[in-house]
């Protein structure tokens, strides 16, 4: 039987925090003497008193034992419902019931597609709140991915199982010491990024904000032009530094605090990473100079920003990229796909599944020249657990499987090919733009249908939970004892 | 080391064999009294000429032992070099090099994409070669998956092991006996379907053409406006049944032969297919008949034609299917990835794969839900061999990212998105149509440029090797002894 209670009793507390999150948009629209206040102080309220009501109905003293399915459960319910409390605000300020889940979710997914067409006009309680929900979307799923993805093998994420997510007596406290060091490291790496932002020109809102989102990968900014609102090359290298650092296994500084230092260099994962950003970056800005005649320097930092910027899903623009040429839509087509590392906020295939994927292309190619000759599969210097080919390869068919779906769904709205598919792949993979003049870098998802935003929605919260957490659900097994 | 000798000899044996092919154009062109005869004339006298120099070259009486790397050497190269020869025609009728080549290497693969943008005015000789060489295309490729890619363990082949693909001594004769059982189904289907055509109205010439390019799953038409020239619903359907003929695997034929007529019906793979080509119609007719207003009749017909053309990688069209509006559209650039029946003349990434695909996905799910639960993975009522999921995810992974590549090659030649990625897509699963407006269904690839045939060319070659048989010998290994 599965246990409720539990379930419940961590939804309630999850919900009480969203309730105090509100607060904070609350005290900047009050001390800015904007009505919106009253929106999150109403919000807050309900949200608190729903909380609480689960938290009383659930509390209970005897201890309980949660297993698999509880952790499935949890995970799903968790995302969905925080993103329906976390739309509150939105509807209160005024915005359709599909918009403002919509953007609650893709703030909270650390998607960053936005349908909030005027963001410069808007009070600033509300472009706060937006970046509070990636921070807390990101946090959130960098403690999900690191431990609780990899004790449900999802998708051949037991290539990251650490010494805390085995199921031996001691998980509880290791899991907490776990927790306790990847919230440090969340909150460091914000707070230097806040920093340098002030340092290098910023207002404190816009780098508190631009700080949540970088770092979360998320992609919401407080401007109609994005990141191409700041004009300045270093504000842009920074942001690239601290969306890398965002996009990296966290696992590793928690690592390199310890003392190894070099774990982020050594990890296979890291390098391919920074192989993949390098090379795109090159053949964006030898695409950029030699095709459209840029200043080399411009070239480089654009093309670099924007890669950076698609790869590790953060989604933020510093310039429409749709308009640079066939060559640069195909590419930034392509790494629509891709996504960042395991265990950080990235969305995507991921790096590690791409590598997995490619170490079995090469031991197929030579097992087809010679069949008796066996080669054992190792991945970051260890061999390659039995099941990860088989949760790998699952991976890819059900992605590549649900974006084609999402795309015929998107089409049989009326939206033409391009924007249907790069639509569902940007959502799919938490990236934020798509391609096209809708969605495309310049445009935003306001104009959509609102049938496409709530399929959209469904989409960006199934990327986020690597699809299976959710997909398990669908199967009448799981109900059974 | 890999022995050159009898893959020379193989191979001349091959481009004497499309001399005496040639012979046909040129009777047919003689007694037209098109002086395009000559053409065909000397062309194939280069051809024998170079054909029996090899073969004089190679012939050896000494019995040899070809293996492993011979076969894909020789497969890989049999392909390319009989398009090369395959071409000269069509250069001495005055298209370019790139065209030329284009023409010869998507009538082979039988693919059916063309260059030729006025087919009507055509010589007969010309629209009689293309024709030829589909059929030579078709039935070469069905018993290369039939006797050779088991053997080399392509991709999952070894799913299709027959007992010919042992490596017994009794190899050779029962190959033979194979290789026959397949000429004569090919043949029996292609006279069934010729003479069909024939009682439904069309000319002996349109006949024979359109025959071979059904059978064979090419799609090169006589006509400008494909098989939409002939408006005629009893036509189309049947046209429809021998698409789906030509798209079963052949191995169940030569079953049903031998007295097991079930074996058609009792197949995971037919039924799986027959089930995709069900609901795509399905879902089309509908769309037409509820969005754009068309007769049920007609509406049945022409959404069963076009998914069957698709999705049995022939490229027929009955009509500009990218004009029936977005859902459409996205259903049919789905429809380009899948292909028919291994063992046939389809391309694409085929039923099986798309099924091994699926049963591990349901694996997968099973064992996040009850880790300790093996359940053991059956297809076709046999147990899946251990190595055949492996070869599915590299399959897979390989020809995403060889569509991913080819679209960013031909986004880099000034090709628009929905272009260079429905192109690539068509190419590697061989299918025909693109979309969009220059290679979509009412258009053709004359109007590409040249450097884009060139790799569109070499997309074909691969899609129809498989990939694998080709990337192969890009290994260092297979070289070394």
């Amino acid at each position: 039987m599965i246990q409720f209670r539990p379930i419940l009793l961590a939804l309630g507390l999850m919900v009480c925090l969203v309730a105090v999150a509100m607060l904070a948009p609350m005290a900047l629209d009050f001390a800015d003497s904007h009505s919106s206040w009253r929106t999150f102080a109403a919000s807050a309220l309900v949200t608190l008193f729903v909380g609480v009501l689960m938290v009383l109905f659930a509390y209970d003293r005897r201890p309980v034992r949660a297993g698999l399915r509880e952790a499935f459960l949890l995970t799903t319910l968790c995302w969905t419902l925080v993103s329906v409390f976390a739309a509150i605000p939105f509807v209160g300020l005024g915005l359709p019931l599909a918009d403002a889940v919509f953007e609650s979710v893709s703030a909270l997914t650390t998607t960053g597609a936005t349908v909030i067409a005027n963001l410069d006009g808007q009070p600033r309680g509300i472009l706060l709140w937006r970046a509070l929900l990636q921070g807390i979307g990101g946090l959130g799923i960098i403690v999900v991915a690191i431990l609780i993805l990899p004790f449900l093998r999802i998708g051949g994420m037991q290539l990251f199982q650490t010494e805390s997510s085995d199921r031996s007596e001691k998980v509880v406290p290791r899991a907490r010491q776990l927790v306790g060091s990847i919230c440090g490291v969340f909150l460091g790496l914000l707070l230097a990024c806040v920093i340098t932002f002030l340092l290098l020109g910023m207002t404190p809102f816009d780098a508190i904000c631009h700080a949540l989102s970088t770092v979360a990968t998320g992609g919401f900014s407080t401007h109609d032009a994005s990141f191409g609102y700041f004009q300045s090359a270093s504000l842009h290298w920074a942001a690239v530094f601290f969306m890398i650092c965002g996009a990296l296994p966290f696992v590793l500084y928690i690592k390199a605090m310890r003392g190894d230092v070099q774990a982020l260099w050594r990890d296979e994962q890291v390098r391919g990473f920074m192989l993949l950003l390098a090379a795109a970056s090159f053949a964006i800005s030898i695409w950029l100079i030699a095709a459209r005649g840029l200043h080399y320097a411009d070239a480089v930092t654009l093309a670099t920003f924007n890669v950076v910027s698609v790869v590790t899903t953060t989604g933020f623009t510093a310039h429409d990229f749709a308009s640079w040429g066939p060559f640069a839509v195909g590419v930034f087509f392509v790494l629509l796909f891709i996504g960042g590392c395991s265990g950080s906020t990235c969305g995507g295939i991921k790096i590690y599944r791409l590598q997995v994927a490619s170490l079995l292309t090469r031991s197929h190619l030579q097992h087809l020249i010679s069949p008796n000759r066996i080669v054992p599969l190792t991945y970051n210097g260890r061999r390659l657990p039995e099941d990860v080919p088989f949760s790998v390869v699952a991976f890819f068919a059900v992605y590549m499987a649900t974006i084609g779906m999402f795309t015929l769904v998107l089409c049989a709205m009326g939206l033409d090919l391009v924007t249907a598919l790069s639509g569902a792949a940007t959502a799919v993979s938490n990236v934020g733009p798509g391609l096209g003049s809708i969605i495309g870098p310049a445009g935003t998802f306001a104009d959509l249908p609102a049938g496409a935003k709530w399929v959209l929605s469904a989409a960006m919260l199934l990327g986020r939970l690597e699809l299976f957490t959710v997909l398990v659900l669908f199967r009448p097994e799981f109900w059974r004892g």
